[in-house]
């Protein structure tokens, strides 16, 4: 899997004076289909999240023991977010994703970064 | 809160290329003790872990619903990682944490990133 940059080849970076939200899922998954989530996750992102209104960035994650997937993903604000739940694409994208493990999707402020 | 940079001021970065393994724990809290693990997991940083060889960054989330704190962390390598949880100071500040909430640590490596 390659690391997909925008054209300036810049990464998501984490801020607490970053004026984003930030969504934490992580979803349980049986390790032989940690692949397919990914990969689901991967084109869901791709096709569909990206181009919407207030997407700032998402960070696919696999677990090493295979049993989680996780999505870091940044919106610009939880109103852009609660849009995309509404979006009948994206959520096309989620309810396959559920089908094959459960989620536990969460946003959060970043309040301390420390390096 | 306060965003506590290194001497650079340089933000952490998610990326599919770099050599971490990445620490996301998500705790379950009460509501009126969210604050109070935010504090103690921004003290635990602050005071311990990232004086330990491999530490790369550590980035303290608190959800909008006051349910979940996350801990969205970057180590050298799952080495440091496990000689981290030997160490008696983290010890006791992950007692310390495991009192307030129920953590759910996992590893993994960033496998796609979308801007």
């Amino acid at each position: 899997m390659v690391a997909q940059m925008n054209e300036e080849g810049t990464m998501p970076t984490i801020s607490a004076e970053r004026p984003v939200v930030t969504l934490i899922n992580v979803f349980d998954v049986e390790p032989e289909r940690q692949q397919d989530l990914v990969e689901l996750l991967v084109e869901a992102t791709d096709k569909t999240m990206r181009h919407l209104p207030g997407f700032v960035s998402a960070s696919i994650h696999q677990s090493l023991d295979a049993r989680r997937v996780a999505n870091y993903a940044q919106w610009r604000s939880t109103e852009d977010f609660k849009r995309m739940l509404q979006n009948p694409e994206a959520q096309d994208h989620m309810n396959r994703a559920t089908k094959v493990a459960s989620a536990e999707p969460n946003l959060y402020h970043v309040v301390s970064v420390h390096e």
